[in-house]
């Protein structure tokens, strides 16, 4: 049978919604199968732990007893696997890990999850999220579609938070009373998607300061996606459930436990600081799916607790490390920099982003995008990756996650050329 | 750290939700360990799958190449696995199978996911879905949450759509302009949770043929959960998606394929006969998680292909009809039909849906559940299972999934006791 053709009706959320960026990018990629893409943020398919996952499987399905990895699990996560995230991100942050912590915690279907649970129980259409610039896009194009405004934080020009303008924006939607639009501040803070760039642990004082001053209930949505996945050192920030200055005000701390694992167990995790909140986020999560798969988080535990997730880390730290340098190497010396485009070397995450010069637009179906399709190489367009208001046409995110090493050359090789020829 | 204590400000969504019912019930039982709990619609622990999950893991980590099951999946679902979904869909329903009707298959966190994803593109606050007397509580509870009406579908005596009622209802409707509130149709059809009744063809068809006549943007969503749960035969009834009284008409068919094999894998299946509806389900989706687990979706395409998947409806179709029998027995030995009780035996499922007699109260927190929970058993209250306006406060849900045999005759000795004394 065919598909139908008469219309329903659908709701306003229904009619707002559009196919994500990535969605158009995959089925350009698809379409030509020469094309080497630098544009989704897949990892690494080389060192996926192949021999961990494998033996906690044989582990879990060999222990005496009902096989429970096998049965529905509690909605919340696996407790033990809770427990775990917990004792981790106090440690992360150096501060005393308590019981109590592991309550703060809940598992969700990737780190995703846990961003619409905790925006849709938190904004109504028309409500305002205040996102970085750059921000991580999906969460930008999940904005849009629940019809949220994704606005700007007022950034200087080294990238930094601008909080007296920040403030004095805050206070004058105070005397409008426009601020009970306001629900959240969203932070990519470490080794940023798209940007690379991290937040000061004094940037975030900074933030939870004026917060406490203005105080009212506006909460802290901090994305520490790419926190595990630094190359050298670790970023020297805490995170903002464990600065002083966010005493009191609302925190969701978010972190996925597959994209340093294994991204097709999707699992992750928020850390929420409100109990009333946190509530409300199991509830919604109960009508989602009640409970994400117990045997993935099973497998995760396992992993955790025999010390896999570390040695995994220990692994993808350094060949992101090398995947990062050879890009960047690459694109170096096929003369990007001579050209005019800039980008920073990060110290972390899966990205690197460029600026392009001239005011280049890079935006999709645009004419770069066009010659880079038929180039066949793939980027992210920047301009995605900005909230509502804002209009920056001239970045590019470029992941050197998925492709291998000759690969990755030869798509910097294709990409510089188109760049070349747009000079 | 503790909680923080200020208020943040929740979105009509978040201020309408509500814990489920299952926790409290949950919350309960894990108050007092020795309650036996005839209530969770949990699967039978003894009887789960181990050997067919750990060998479709063995054979998926040691295929040549890269492990490609560890790694993101698409967002619609590993293609592979939507083929065999709709293949076998085809076949229950014996209409020929095309290449196009894998195209209408998407996966989900279970086909709650689904329900969730449906709804809330169809359904703005104040919209109403009609719903079953009694139906899936889960589902009233998301409808309640979203500010959905559940409106009772009108049901004949004997249980069975009252056709007639329903067209005048729905006319009246398109008269006062109501109509357009009316997205859905909502049927779980197959040995219902919790009623363990079925729909008829015949039943269907005049559904269909009525929404033909009435020619309003409704859609059917078509619950299967159970479908393959039968102890002796299959349900003789073909699904909404393949009967020619819907052509036309948006319908949405739900799966589980975790129920029948292992819950913790939790992976469900909608198919959607309107191309623009799943378009739209599909980009919700994306926001959401963008794809549920390709690990344990590529474990149960391996259990599919190798024919586990029957294997194992094979032998628990055994067990569930056999425990049914057990509970349905000691329920009648320890004299509950004497006091008044009244219950039909299902032809599948994991329910028995009683009567009690004088309109005895088994409300939560009734006099009835205390009892019961001081005699340590446990039940779902059947109240929860009826729409907005409904008032059905004497029936009761038990569960023979759970608990083995020995538990299940004590479970339903505790159970009579507490009845006699309401007698």
């Amino acid at each position: 049978m065919c598909f139908s053709t008469r219309k329903v009706s659908y709701s306003r959320v229904g009619q707002k919604l559009k196919p994500s960026a990535i969605a158009s990018v995959m089925t350009t990629a698809l379409e030509n199968p020469n094309i080497l893409s630098l544009a989704a943020g897949f990892t690494d398919s080389h060192t996926l732990p192949v021999l961990d996952v494998g033996n906690a499987v044989k582990d879990l399905l060999s222990r005496p007893g009902l096989p429970e990895c096998l049965q529905y699990g509690p909605n919340q996560g696996r407790p033990e696997l809770c427990r775990q995230v917990a004792k981790r991100l106090m440690e992360q942050d150096g501060v005393p890990f308590s019981k109590e912590d592991s309550k703060k915690v809940f598992m969700t279907n990737g780190s995703q999850q846990a961003l619409f649970l905790a925006t849709q129980v938190l904004c109504d259409m028309g409500d305002i999220v205040f996102v970085e610039s750059p921000s991580y896009f999906v969460y930008l194009e999940m904005l849009k579609g629940q019809g949220v405004e994704a606005r700007p934080l007022p950034i200087d020009e080294a990238g930094m938070i601008d909080h007296q303008s920040f403030e004095r924006e805050l206070i004058a939607m105070k005397q409008s009373g426009e601020i009970n639009r306001v629900k959240a501040v969203y932070l990519v803070s470490y080794f940023s998607n798209p940007s690379g760039e991290s937040r000061s642990e004094a940037e975030k004082v900074k933030l939870g300061e004026l917060l406490q001053r203005l105080d009212e209930p506006i909460a802290v949505i901090e994305d520490a996606a790419y926190r595990d996945l630094y190359f050298e050192t670790e970023y020297p920030a805490r995170s903002v459930v464990s600065l002083d200055a966010f005493n009191g005000i609302s925190c969701l701390y978010l972190a996925t436990l597959t994209k340093p694992f294994a991204t097709g167990l999707k699992i992750g995790s928020g850390f929420c600081t409100d109990q009333e909140w946190l509530k409300r986020i199991l509830w919604l999560k109960g009508h989602h799916d009640f409970g994400s798969s117990n045997f993935t988080q099973a497998i995760l535990e396992t992993v955790f607790l025999d010390g896999g997730i570390d040695r995994q880390l220990g692994l993808i730290r350094r060949v992101y490390s090398e995947k990062m340098k050879v890009l960047h190497t690459a694109l170096c010396e096929e003369g990007l920099v001579e050209i005019g485009w800039k980008w920073r070397i990060p110290l972390g995450g899966l990205y690197l982003w460029l600026k392009a010069p001239n005011s280049l637009d890079t935006r999709m179906k645009s004419a770069f995008w066009k010659a880079c399709c038929c180039n066949e190489v793939m980027y992210i367009p920047g301009d995605l990756c900005y909230g509502n208001t804002m209009q920056c046409f001239d970045y590019v995110r470029l992941s050197f996650g998925v492709l291998n090493k000759r690969e990755m050359v030869e798509a910097a090789t294709r990409f510089v050329k188109t760049a070349k020829d747009f000079f």
